[in-house]
């Protein structure tokens, strides 16, 4: 029996790191208590020090969009071979703090990077690996930039322009109108009402599951 | 007027440093004294700190293959478009020690990733971008390997087997046939006889370039 890969994707200020608890308490719930989280760009040593340069850069260096989609692709294939993969053949649950959604998105849609380009290193890296479900935390980026700038100080993609983030958000409407296993949540609610949002999602999707469970 | 792009290339032990002397004696002796060196990966802080890892591991992580050539490619366009391309606008010349062709070497054929990845990869990165001249200096593995360890302690990628290196060394020989810019050099000779070689090829190479200079 091996596990299930949930991510949880969004703008800044979304509120994944709420959503994410959201999923694990309903897991719980439902008996599904191995679970193992993760976080991209990161999540093993070397992805985490491509994570550090992608959002601090490196002595004043500027990064150049093709070098940040490269390492993105780098960090994503060490933490699906050495964390995600044992995961799931260990049984385990793991949930996702963004995934390859965001490289379509920021990548593609934010920096305008070649979808085709994009496609083949998806393909080309990855394979045919994808999470069997993903909740994509719909948010207007002014809300969502309002939220992550009275959390504090913005790493270097948040202090991009609010077009960035409305093409960001853009391509992750149009992705998730093609794709049956991205669910798009309403995340301008209240708390209370985006996590019953999640409730009613996830419930329905884990009824799906039993079988082969 | 801008300056050129000359690569040195060549396995372990083939004697590349020697060779990056030899060349820029030779350019000095010409008149060409504005020159800049290279190597790769690295030549930028990101792409050193990108090398680090490729070279040496982190925490005992496996690297994977893919992300090792991502890597390799985020480093080199760090480098090309921050530091080479500069240098050539301001009219020096650039020296590099290993550039593309080192990965399509070791990573297509030591490796064997796949070569139409490989190919996208470069097109997409790199552009029409290309050195002006490259000299690869052709050893037997054997040799160049022998040569490399009595050097002391061997990396990761020193670490392979035999086999690999005769890969690398078939795909470095059968690139050069297919393009008139890189010229091979037999490093098996002793140092005085390399550094004819490539007296002899740099300097009619140089006299075809008069016309531009």
């Amino acid at each position: 029996m091996t596990g299930k890969f949930i991510v949880i994707e969004g703008l800044e200020g979304a509120g994944k790191t709420t959503a994410i608890r959201t999923v694990a308490t309903i897991l719980n719930q439902n008996n599904i208590c191995d679970l193992q989280f993760t976080r991209e760009p990161g999540g093993t040593p070397i992805a985490e020090a491509l994570r550090n340069i992608i959002k601090n850069g490196l002595d004043h260096e500027p990064l150049t969009d093709k070098a940040e989609l490269l390492m993105l692709y780098a960090a994503r294939i060490q933490l699906i071979d050495n964390v995600i993969k044992p995961a799931l053949k260990a049984g385990r649950w793991v949930i996702g703090d963004r995934h390859d959604l965001s490289t379509q998105a920021y990548q593609g849609g934010g920096r305008q990077l070649d979808k085709v380009f994009i496609e083949t290193l998806k393909t080309q890296v990855l394979g045919d690996f994808k999470p069997d479900l993903t909740l994509y935390l719909d948010v207007e980026p002014q809300i969502g930039l309002m939220r992550a700038r009275s959390r504090g100080e913005l790493d270097r993609i948040e202090q991009q322009s609010l077009p960035f983030f409305e093409r960001i958000r853009d391509r992750y409407l149009a992705l998730a109108q093609q794709d049956s296993t991205i669910a798009v949540i309403d995340a301008t609610k209240s708390i209370d009402d985006v996590t019953m949002q999640i409730q009613t999602i996830l419930t329905s999707w884990l009824a799906t599951q039993v079988i082969t469970l």
